[in-house]
């Protein structure tokens, strides 16, 4: 049986341990939901101020030059270009990843003319689905959208595939494609590649340019710590940049916006990946998340990330076993990203005791809990702690027999609820 | 001749001086430039510290129902609504005025199936007139975008219209459109009617359901004080809201967002706006500068932009006469914004000196000096002392023949500058 004093002696001999004092994390809670909304950088707040009271404050519009405003998109999406193995230019920070895929989704099928399949996987993450769906519709309905179950994306794939849009690590299982075989096999076939990276960027290292990849979006507030909201980033491979015709045509991707010409002429470069006015607030917040991760070695993040997560599925094996609960999340470790999901009939009240209790993690319906470890503030011992707080629910309550009522969703709620 | 104690008892009466005190304002500098960047309200730090701080920081993932970021869009697109005589439930706070345009855009042309033309202005600001680009292409270059001089846009509403696109308040001139007359006229011809309120939203009383437009999008870091890159906001009128299908289909404008359903289902009314996760921090400080325009009456803050607008152009008459300023303009007060513009052969230079001595108006390509009077922190004297200022550029220097390099833009920069 792994004991709680093993756990601490991994932390005491952790070499990243020190990050975790760089984070403000709130007293009594184990935070396992990094992976939803990553948490607050110690250094950000007073980077927040900084921005608001003295760059908007004093600087007025005057920040656009002086504080440098106009320049934080391609400065912070070089930024998390370093993160993602992509070249310098080749990131950009900007709007929502939901955004960002309609933008590189569309220059996809625009370079490949005549050929009208999108494949992806049924079970990526919804938004990817929705957005595959109005930019085919927007496009006159002519192209489709092959949403097939995981083992069947290989065989999907065929001379009619323009673009094959999957999610790196699925948002529900954690389970993490190849990427390098993957592209290989997208191009193999003369189409392209485009990542979804929201649960990869910041909590592993990834090798876009290396793998050969052509497009890319994340997301900017899961481990990246950017903050609720915060914009997301995409990446395209310098090759194919200057034969894109963006579809979100706006002031800051044109390649002189301040002549204010009535024409649009693309910016050369990523700069063409930027519609509106860029998001300066958010954006410092991002940077200052960002900032943090480019400091430890992402291959000890990775290894840190493999250890807990490997721990913790050991840790509900031992203790867990009399429970319901399967373990969604695959045991290779190439196989999976930095998030463990445990499937049970009574997920959702499950975790709504568990976040009661001070453990958070989240919960994905139908019957997903879900927990991410995100290794530069999650210490081992915290994991001992969390499994046997889920330990403790499961024995205090009969689980089987619960009340139809209790089957809510937890966090966040819907729209109106 | 209007002499500068006139002007302080203007200062004095005005119901709106208080206001000023709100705003954290540097010293030394006459801020005529908030159509480009509005001035940061004193509520907004704390605000910024209370929402990174203690909601992200403590609250964590928990800030979406128990901070109300779940809400946010909608709940300060409601309270913009009520600056721009929307009814409450027609307006979104979110992403940017370009994205926002898309999408209404967009919208539009679904409503009128069959009808190719966009009518819009040729002197829009140029971002409109790219996304409408964009979107034509997109929709594959059935529909055209007839951008025609001013005068020329009544008779180029026909029954093959679509849509009539105009900016309110023109950028670059400060005309100002009569919204219940090019509306009616739109609609006569069977178009629909978009308004981008940029330069409007903040500054004067609207009243788009009185004057039935139909779409409208606007800017969040100009009059409404939001900071830089703020997020934007979306009108559509209540009767077309369940009618469109959402280009820019993602999962926070879903009916179910969290049931992550494979299937886009657009939500009911307003809130199929949206599209990725809202930016919590920007629209925090977003909502800050929108609660602080709520509490003087619009009518009274358009009459001191107006008062403004007017001692400005009196004053450029009576001091600067012997200069070869063209005031662009127009002198009667509908048919103006709250900005004034003089076009000058060397106007590029010239705001660049006046900047240098603190009086900060904006450049705009070729030859405007553009001046923006935001009535609750500008006072009267401040432009007394502007054109002061401007008198005393144009006595020290023979602007008639100036080195050419001194033509480079003054602010932003161009986007390698």
């Amino acid at each position: 049986m792994i004991t709680r004093a093993a756990c601490e002696s991994l932390d005491a001999a952790d070499p990243l341990r020190s990050f975790r004092d760089r984070f403000a994390l709130p007293d009594g809670v184990i935070y396992l939901d990094g992976n939803s909304l990553g948490a607050l950088p110690k250094a950000t707040p007073a980077r927040m101020r900084d921005v608001v009271e003295r760059q908007w404050g004093q600087q007025l519009i005057r920040g656009w030059n002086g504080a440098g405003w106009i320049d934080a998109a391609e400065r912070i999406g070089g930024k998390i270009g370093r993160l993602i193995g992509a070249k310098p230019g080749e990131t950009l920070a900007a709007d929502s990843t939901s955004i960002n895929l309609f933008k590189v989704l569309a220059a996809a099928l625009q370079l490949r003319p005549g050929r009208m399949k999108i494949v992806s996987e049924a079970d990526n993450f919804p938004t990817d689905l929705y957005i595959a769906e109005g930019l085919t519709a927007c496009l006159g309905g002519r192209h489709s959208l092959h949403a097939v179950p995981a083992a069947a994306v290989g065989e999907s794939v065929d001379e009619d595939t323009a673009v094959v849009m999957l999610t790196h690590v699925n948002y529900r299982t954690g389970r993490r494609w190849d990427m390098g075989r993957l592209t290989a096999l997208a191009h193999a076939h003369g189409a392209l590649m485009l990542w979804d990276l929201a649960h990869s960027a910041g909590a592993m290292p990834l090798d876009l340019a290396g793998d050969n990849a052509d497009f890319a979006v994340g997301c900017g507030y899961k481990y990246l710590n950017g903050g609720p909201g915060a914009p997301g980033f995409l990446y395209i491979a310098g090759r194919h940049q200057d034969l894109i015709s963006p579809p979100l045509s706006g002031w800051f991707g044109h390649a002189a916006p301040f002549e204010f010409n009535p024409t649009y002429v693309p910016a050369p470069g990523i700069a063409r990946g930027a519609v509106g006015t860029p998001p300066i607030l958010g954006l410092a917040a991002l940077e200052s998340g960002v900032d943090l991760l480019l400091e430890p070695p992402l291959s000890e993040l990775r290894a840190k990330s493999l250890a807990q997560t490997g721990l913790f599925m050991r840790l509900v094996e031992e203790r867990l076993a009399m429970h319901e609960f399967e373990i969604v999340t695959p045991r290779e470790e190439d196989a999976r990203g930095s998030q463990v999901c445990l499937r049970h009939p009574q997920a959702s009240p499950i975790m709504q005791a568990l976040i009661a209790g001070g453990v958070i993690g989240d919960f994905r319906a139908p019957d997903i809990l879900r927990f991410g470890f995100a290794p530069l503030y999650v210490g081992y011992a915290d994991i001992w702690d969390a499994v046997d707080a889920l330990g403790r629910i499961m024995a205090e309550t009969a689980w089987r027999a619960p009340p139809p009522q209790a089957c809510a969703t937890v966090v966040p709620g819907a729209r109106n609820s």
